[in-house]
């Protein structure tokens, strides 16, 4: 499958803004990958598919939440943390992609997850971003992204908690375990 | 055991600069007990308490944590966090103090905990916006701790969750499912 059959099977799935969204996302992952190293064909597949899920219903979400044993913690928390895990799960599904690197950065892409791979890190920070995110504070993770992968994650990861609690929104715990393994990773490595 | 009497026993295991703040937070405990319908004798007691383990050696505290079955993620994370539970077992141990509540308070004085009662949360707070703290966001805390005590137990842990951000340390989870557990608390509560 290549960029165009991608994008042509998942744009039906979306609105106008979210395809928009999509193809920034795409070209930034492209971008990232290249930088650090990922593999580029992966990063543009999930990136085009990466929120696939975004506007099906609140039941299907949760119907498939729990009929495939997604941690049920879920549902006490932000419905818009559902689409990432779903979307893995509809991508294998109905679009018959199998690469698991591919769906398990479509899977972490909103909450992270402790000990990302390389193309979780790539779609999770081109998503926040791609040129179409305009909000306090992405300057600089966009900056960031030039100079270090994984401060530039951990910073996108901050605003988000601080973004959450400001909107006194619940924060779910596995973004604050990112959080906290990225940082002793990044103090591991001294950089 | 009276204040007097408590404040002779805690008084050599602390600096002087601490032992100030411990009267500071005492005091408020007390005052927040009678505004909140604590106890205000087990809040004293607390109070005077809540750092008896503040300047023990770290080797002591840990192999207090590993020995007393004390979660072991303790010890991944700052050192900062030991003195409470610490303090709590060694209150009772070494200065007889049996009452649980008591123990509660002190051992989640730093952290809190999901369902914090009462006294846990007089504690907590009075340990944060005692008169001697000064710090961006405490007055801010101190005038919501004169409206509704939830509400000003998860803005310190909140404005806590930021700083340790800011600093580049880690987020102990607890503290994350303790605002986790407030905010839902709020909501439910429609306050």
């Amino acid at each position: 499958m290549n960029r165009e059959e991608a994008l042509k099977i998942v744009k039906p799935h979306l609105t106008d803004h979210r395809y928009e969204h999509t193809i920034g996302v795409t070209d930034t992952a492209v971008k990232l990958a290249e930088k650090y190293g990922a593999d580029t064909y992966k990063a543009e597949i999930a990136g085009v598919f990466h929120d696939y899920a975004k506007f099906r219903q609140k039941e299907e979400m949760k119907t498939i939440i729990v009929e495939r044993g997604m941690p049920e913690s879920l549902l006490t928390h932000s419905s818009e943390l559902w689409h990432a895990p779903v979307g893995a799960h509809l991508v294998e599904k109905e679009v018959g992609i199998e690469d698991l690197e591919i769906l398990e950065a479509i899977r972490n892409h909103t909450t992270g997850k402790p000990g990302m791979p390389l193309l979780d890190k790539v779609i999770f920070l081109a998503d926040y971003i791609e040129p179409g995110r305009q909000f306090p504070g992405v300057e600089e993770v966009r900056e960031l992204a030039n100079e270090n992968l994984d401060r530039a994650v951990l910073k996108a990861i901050q605003n988000t908690i601080i973004f959450l609690m400001k909107q006194k929104q619940l924060i779910y715990p596995q973004t604050v375990d990112t959080y906290n393994d990225l940082l002793a990773s990044i103090k591991e490595k001294g950089k």
